[in-house]
């Protein structure tokens, strides 16, 4: 939040000031820092408002971890696991084993989280296609966390807790459309299932997200478009989802 | 106000929309709407958020102007006037006297007018040099403008109101420091006389503009940077002008 916040104040106070990131969390350091993005939420609804403005330099010291609580870390882990999944099998099964405790192979999988997104963003700067794969799970994603925050009986997510929930729906969604392997989504949701706890959407929760899909600035011409997978590292761009197969991905995520 | 608010709203949602501008007063005409560059007030502090960013097209029917007030259309001279400076005698000769009556003249006018601010930011879209001489009469009228907006005893000024009496007092900074002919500051003072009523400052409200030189968006190092003219169509950036020659300007302008 406060490099997404800072970014944009830079971005527009006096037409733009030049900045530099210094993420503190493990979010900002593998996801929010890096590539330029800021969003600003508008009422309830996630990152209406942003300009896309990179910084001059961004300074990660791993140090500052030492103090995160365990589910922030866990929150940039999400993050750090969707860079798997979009990438390569090698970095998957890297980063789904990570043993946070281990300080040097914990700093390696970040450094390595960061060239992920890096590359991707450099090849890609303006999300005509490539970028959009960062978007995986956030669909979805995004609405859960706008959803919970609106909602008086929820509980606030994190950033990372949602885009976790959204990951294993787009999944399912990907095995269902696009032949995405089973087991890999099953390895993927017993992942996931480890470090985030399941959360309850009952109908009316459900029916309320698909509601929210409608803000997403990936749409276009009223259809909201999905990034789906159809095996680790192998991306398909603006793929229309219907609501029917959303309610069974729920579905599957309910009753892993 | 309408193509700023317009173009930053554009500019900032959802990481930023295409958008096109279609001014319907001749200050929008003339300026606002072209180069990018737009600003949203903070407080009283004029232009303190914004970006630069192009619109897709720029549409301009002056038909829209047979319905805009007199001092509408004086605002709007203002800055044509001050193309006129900066640019060249022979535009500002056939500017100053302007018949808005004649149609065709006028429209010509106002098509040149926009040339010269087009061929100014496209040689230096990012104000580095020769952009700042569009900041001529300013530093002071922007000062001027905020000053009166939130003194509940003067009335609001319109923008080219408190621009043209910034003019007039650039000019005469600029005779003081680089040898401004006197004969052609007699003349531009006589003209913007012409065309907008003098405004009384005394000592008081002097001071209070002089402060609020600070919040220019050109100053460097606290230092407050005047764009000067040494004649018509020649310019100096980034002149550091003493709070007593301020003084004397606005005893030259009291006193004209």
């Amino acid at each position: 939040m406060v490099t997404d916040l800072g970014g944009f104040v830079a971005s527009t106070f006096k037409r733009g000031l030049q900045f530099i990131n210094i993420p503190t969390s493990l979010l900002a350091m593998v996801d929010a820092s890096v590539g330029g993005k800021n969003g600003i939420d508008l009422g309830h609804i996630k990152n209406q408002i942003g300009v896309i403005n990179l910084p001059e330099m961004v300074l990660i010291d791993t140090d500052f971890l030492n103090t995160l609580p365990a589910e922030q870390i866990a929150s940039g882990l999400a993050e750090m696991l969707k860079h798997g999944i979009i990438h390569s099998n090698n970095y998957w099964e890297r980063v789904k084993n990570i043993a946070v405790s281990n300080k040097n192979e914990f700093e390696t999988l970040i450094w390595d989280s960061i060239e992920i997104k890096k590359e991707i963003v450099a090849k890609d700067p303006l999300e005509k296609n490539l970028r959009k794969t960062l978007n995986y799970g956030h669909t979805l994603g995004h609405a859960i966390e706008s959803y919970f925050l609106k909602s008086p009986d929820k509980k606030n997510l994190l950033h990372g807790e949602a885009v976790a929930a959204g990951m294993v729906l787009a999944t399912f969604i990907s095995m269902e459309t696009y032949g995405f392997p089973k087991e890999t989504l099953f390895d993927i949701s017993k992942t996931i299932f480890k470090y985030f706890p399941k959360q309850s959407f009952d109908k009316k929760d459900i029916e309320a997200i698909i509601n929210l899909l409608v803000f997403d600035k990936k749409n276009r011409n009223g259809q909201v478009l999905f990034v789906l997978m159809k095996d680790i590292g192998n991306y398909k761009i603006d793929c229309v989802v219907s609501n029917n197969l959303i309610y069974n991905a729920f579905d599957y995520y309910k009753n892993f």
